[in-house]
């Protein structure tokens, strides 16, 4: 047990918005409620857009802003980043250290001992940074790393915060949509993209839709190399079953040779080329190919920000999450990122731990091999046991005048 | 009172697919559910795929499908029409008899006396020429209309089926990307690109946001011929104001000589036009005009099957709807459409009741002209007083595995 640090905490928050960014957050801010009654934390503050305001001290008291724990309940169901974000990385050490003095300024001047940032690959890098310089420069503090991504991508951890919530609203959306396709006689394709330049984990979401009555008949992810060849022949096959075709596709897959499907340029009137989604792209190979009707879909940025339809397990293990990184600070851990783990039970339970930033920083969780099939158009059903967990459970928000209440950091 | 005609009935659901079109056919199975009660309605036959399947008598038994209640609270909640649409017309009177004879002959055959058709303008049109033909061969007979469309363009009607939870679904959307789009610093505009060719019922909805704790700053609907420098002023005016700007637009949005905005045409790498959407083409000219990051998103499909965020008021007047088709049919009404109307009361109260077909098919319910500000650039309090009750309510479907359960006719 280290010696207990007594002072302020600050929170941050980095990268692209979630539906659970703020359950993380509320998480931090009920830990250090906690904290506060044992007079270990006396201020929370939440820097405004990240590092970036943290530098400007753009701080808000987050202590006195949350006093009413009805509006913790509301933050926590309210989509993206209620402290705003940032895309600054910290400079590497020694090439800009005026950045790392006026911050150690800042915490000292604050009395801020704890630190946590909350998001994704870069954030743990600026966790690392950030972490180096105060140990080297002697300033005792304690600086963890909370994550969260709908990409689900991040190492050591089982899953990501806001995956499971993103999940969930592919698996509705899609299995609304084939639906929606199931209605006529006519043969038509509908192709649906779905967020993931580098990992498949949110389009192989769209297999639970199974479970509603109507998965897709293919699922392509950028794991596997895409052929259009075979590509046309799967479309061939699913058309001679029936006539309402709906395919899954990752924004992000990529032919043998490495070039993104989506990467294939249109020219608008003016001659200036116009990237198109893969979606597009295949919607009129399809047209040309088969001359059937084809139309595409790209889910776009519903997928991280639809609070409406968040997964009850994922915005429950968010709070967690924050609150476990709060608890697990005092008790003298920094350097780490928070991760989630699923215990070997025949129910689904999960766990919160940490591990040291250094370990996962940096590196892409790819869907695993095992969960692709053989024919890379499909995933297995060891991958939809692995998934289906995740998505279980609504949580709700209030609504008001028939939309759904927000919480706003004034 | 008319006398009453015993036999049994046909329901068929026609057009593109609503959030609540089930729920109407839901109201036409309980309604016929107490008319067999009665006597009067021996069996609900329902036409999988309108009249196109209708002809070739594609019929199933909905009274021994639904004998459990628990089934028609899951069809309320399942998108799309699950006995399947069309698109067929019938031909004008006296241009094709032989489908009109084949009708008479199939109604013959199966004892049937009514006839409900769910779908929009087109249905309505069958609705007219079937009855006329029906009377004129003397067969006794009741023809219902029982309108849905997410476009709420239909007269006489206050507002149509489907349309409350496309709009909610709008607005809640809508309001997540402006939570979403405000987290950076960096000027950016976001374009939303909402469905609706002729009228803007659906991007108005968009105005609901607000009592989310945001709008878009700007909304264009096709009412009004859009102008691209008014445009490019009114973002600059925006984005004075604040960093992140997001604006609404219908599909359907014209230039003042007619022209749509979306119709301007990008080319492919292989040189074949390619219709972009109006969102795609203000996303480059706002890049050319303004340089700041911009974005479009279109809401596409969702709109129209998102039944997870289904509207309580829409669906409850969508069962109530298909419910009195039945008991005005039975009390001798025929040749009509079902409308809502709205009471003239402090709270929002509404009934059903029903219009001569005539009188409604083929007339396009625009925007009123005191719906829409003098700028052309939004909407009036007036317009939002009469949208917010349309959506108020949330009609959750059953969960199974963490998506929501659907009704599918074997």
């Amino acid at each position: 047990m280290e010696k207990i640090l007594y002072g302020n905490a600050v929170v941050g928050q980095s990268g692209g918005p979630t539906a659970a960014i703020n359950a993380t957050l509320a998480g931090v801010i009920i830990g250090a409620k906690e904290a506060k009654k044992k007079g270990i934390i006396n201020n929370l503050f939440g820097m405004r857009n990240g590092v970036e305001g943290l530098l400007d001290e753009r701080l808000v008291n987050l202590s006195e802003e949350f006093e009413d724990d009805a509006d913790i309940d509301t933050l926590i169901h309210t989509p993206a980043a209620a402290l705003g974000s940032c895309r600054k990385k910290l400079p590497k050490a020694g090439e800009n250290d005026a950045i790392y003095e006026r911050l150690l300024e800042i915490f000292k001047k604050n009395d801020i001992r704890y630190f946590f940032y909350i998001g994704g690959n870069d954030s743990m890098d600026t966790v690392a940074k950030l972490g180096a310089y105060m140990e080297k420069n002697s300033y005792e503090m304690r600086i963890i790393g909370v994550p969260k991504t709908i990409d689900n991508d991040l190492d050591v951890t089982d899953h990501t915060p806001g995956y499971g919530s993103a999940a969930k609203y592919i698996a509705t959306t899609v299995a609304e949509i084939v639906r929606d396709c199931a209605v006529y006689t006519v043969p038509a394709v509908t192709v649906v993209e779905i967020m993931g330049r580098d990992a498949g984990w949110l389009t192989a979401a769209s297999s639970l839709a199974k479970f509603a009555g109507g998965a897709p008949d293919y699922i392509y992810l950028p794991e596997q190399s895409f052929d259009m060849n075979s590509f046309f022949a799967d479309v061939r096959a699913a058309l001679d079953r029936h006539p309402n075709v709906v395919i899954a596709i990752s924004e992000g897959i990529r032919f043998a040779d490495g070039t993104y499907v989506g990467a294939s340029a249109t020219k608008d009137v003016f001659g200036h080329n116009q990237l198109s989604g893969a979606g597009k792209i295949l919607e009129n190979a399809l047209k040309q190919e088969i001359g059937c009707k084809v139309r595409s879909v790209e889910l776009n940025i519903s997928q991280r920000c639809a609070s409406h339809i968040a997964s009850k397990t994922d915005l429950d293990e968010s709070v967690e999450v924050g609150k476990t990184a709060v608890e697990k600070a005092i008790d003298g851990i920094s350097g780490h990122m928070m991760t989630i783990l699923r215990k070997d039970s025949e129910e689904y339970q999960s766990f919160v731990s940490s591990s040291p930033v250094a370990e996962i920083a940096n590196k892409v969780k790819s869907v695993f091999d095992n969960f692709i099939n053989a024919d890379g158009n499909y995933v297995t059903d060891e991958c939809i046991s692995y998934l289906r967990p995740l998505i279980m459970g609504e949580a709700y928000p209030s609504y008001e005048n028939g939309v759904p209440k927000q919480y706003i950091i004034k």
